[in-house]
């Protein structure tokens, strides 16, 4: 069996999260994914998290199985080497995923002079091309003042994602763009210029999940409800041994088997009567949520998170305990070896550790184990000799003119 | 010239967040996504947030773009239905996604005795195909241990997130998916069934983000920081007139605009020798940041927020205001019909309203203008005869014996 997208190529130019996870997304499910590196290291090289000796665990991590050619972008040779990597022909090639501003040499039009059927990926800031990062729109996107400890009326201190949901969001968006332009260039030949602007994934999601009707429809300002979920019964509860767990009835059945599991259904029916709700509906069990949660938090009190585990095991209630980072890799076998989706991963410079590879399983396609993040230019004498077809000679004179350079060790 | 995914065609039987988002991802490149709704309406056709009369706006929000065919799933005859519609001859099609456990006349192997080829995407929840909702999962990856408030070493009341983040990743993970499995039927012929763990997705961003790194590697448990960006310097400000802005600086050139712009360069540089850093380091940064704030703070205290704005255009300086939902909705030029990724549209039964369609703008095809959600079963005598050449009279009788209808007007 092969890789579900063998014989796609990709060139990236890219930094930070989106673009980069954009590449490892591809690659992870099986394309040839090749980073021009500048030779002192990109600007997110040696972005935190770092290891003690000041490796950068967050390059490594969205950098898995690709390839680094090190060229010194500046040079007019290094210019041309790139400009021929991009523009190499071949039917799933032709692909150059970056997110910087490209203008000039590495412009989409010129490019184009040389591989008229060029698809360039473009993630950028801002719809009108200035910058915005996650931070920056994640503050404007609404949710840091409904996220965090239930309020009033007002508006209190915004509580920010700590995860970059609209990187993450963006760049799996961008792998899609890429596969639907390729699509499109096989079916039709022609190339694509993709621009997707990370402010747009933020604003079109917020949209996609009703925020903006609520605000013109319902002439309505969604207030933070803590660790409630929004519209049906979810709450977070102490458990005997310290612990928290987090339940959420959305179905009718999830509803049936919390009560039932939690020996609580006689109690919870008679919520009722007392609020004048119908708890078959998920909008009435949120209106009721904290009477709900007045009748379950003693059983969870009296519980340890085992005894949890075994009381729900087999039933449809719909839970999870919360785990911080730690209890996660050292408890959650779903975060682990275990789990066909995670490799222990030898990365050097940095040591061993626990990789997760695609989440995407295709039953007709080898499952891509994670590969660990290039050395900067490891692979520079490679893709030069097979993708451009350089003599060892030539190879040998553009490194003597540090025109390229690799392996490089970061300090 | 035509939209990006022409010729393509989906039947979505799915419900929530994850798997709806997909088809609606493809729906809105332009292929042809056709739900499968039973007569009652889906287990999330209510769900909140509603208008006042009741309608879900989520379910508009997250089947714009669609065809619904209304289908009695539990007679065999709407089974038949069901079957040829999946697995219809065509290039494009014979494509299912659905999120519900599968199995007899709906299973793969079922499937593919009609349509060998059959490309079949099943979001699920946890690895082992246990449920697993996005709030679930997200108690258990980390995450609501370091949201929040700064705290010292032991985790303190964990802080959800809102925005279902994970339900977002893996709906445009598995639209990635479809569109991956469907470039190999082009080349091979083959077929996939495609399995999607919202869990995997979850597990596999807290690895690529480095968090599982930080355990296993530095042994570290990663604490909440507040709203201070992590590794660099990212901080919130209020105001002048009582806004809160939101600032960071990743790269060199950021730090230094933000010095510049602020008229504090030369007090910034007095941090370097009063904590022996160096403040060109993004890390050094992070370690600086409370000196820094403390800096910072009185500029953004005796501006206003109209005032930084002028302040900072023009500069390399990264920000953002905070804007909760109806701020975004009515201040923001992003998030308006200015913006092209937006269209008022008249959604039947609650109003007209701000509608994004797709975030990605193909330079060789059409943006396709965002579509309104179906009403349930809108399109049912459509797709029977277009898909399935069924003669009006056919249509009729299965209408008479209840085994489809449309449309619905849910109450």
């Amino acid at each position: 069996m092969e890789k579900i997208l063998t014989d796609l190529c990709v060139i990236e130019g890219a930094a930070f999260v989106a673009a980069p996870l954009c590449g490892m997304t591809l690659a992870q499910l099986g394309a040839d994914v090749i980073r021009l590196d500048p030779l002192e290291g990109g600007l997110d090289a040696r972005r935190w998290p770092i290891t003690r000796d000041g490796k950068s665990l967050y390059w490594a991590g969205l950098n898995k199985g690709k390839r680094s050619i090190a060229v010194n972008t500046r040079s007019p040779e290094g210019q041309e080497l790139i400009t021929a990597l991009i523009t190499a022909p071949g039917e799933g090639r032709g692909i150059f995923l970056t997110n910087f501003p490209t203008s000039g040499w590495l412009g989409y039009e010129n490019l184009c002079k040389r591989r008229p059927d060029l698809i360039m990926m473009n993630v950028t800031g801002n719809p009108d091309g200035s910058t915005a990062v996650d931070y920056t729109l994640n503050c404007a996107a609404g949710f840091p003042f409904i996220t965090g400890p239930a309020h009033g009326h007002q508006p209190v201190n915004p509580v920010n994602h700590v995860l970059p949901a609209w990187d993450a969001i963006t760049g799996v968006t961008a792998a899609l763009g890429i596969l639907a332009a390729e699509r499109r260039r096989r079916l039709t030949g022609e190339g694509q210029y993709i621009r997707l602007p990370l402010a747009d994934v933020a604003s079109a999601m917020v949209g996609n999940l009703g925020y903006i009707a609520e605000v013109q429809v319902n002439d309505e300002d969604r207030q933070s409800t803590g660790n409630y979920l929004y519209g049906a019964y979810g709450r977070d509860f102490e458990t005997r041994d310290g612990r928290i767990v987090y339940v959420v009835a959305i179905t009718p059945r999830q509803w049936q088997a919390l009560g039932k599991a939690t020996g609580t259904s006689e109690r919870l029916a008679m919520i009722e009567p007392l609020l004048g709700v119908d708890l078959s509906r998920e909008g009435d069990r949120f209106k009721a949520r904290e009477v709900i949660s007045a009748v379950l938090a003693p059983w969870f009190g009296e519980h340890s998170l085992e005894e949890i585990k075994k009381a729900f095991e087999g039933t449809a209630v719909c839970w999870g305990p919360y785990q911080t980072f730690r209890q996660m890799v050292e408890e959650d076998p779903r975060c682990s070896t275990q789990n066909p989706l995670f490799s222990m991963l030898e990365q050097p410079g940095i040591g061993s550790y626990l990789v997760p590879g695609s989440p995407l399983q295709f039953s007709g396609a080898e499952r891509v184990p994670p590969r660990r993040a290039p050395i900067l230019g490891e692979h520079t004498d490679e893709v030069l000799s097979e993708r451009l077809g350089l003599s060892a000679a030539e190879i040998g004179r553009l490194r003597d003119s540090r025109v390229v350079a690799g392996p490089i060790e970061l300090t």
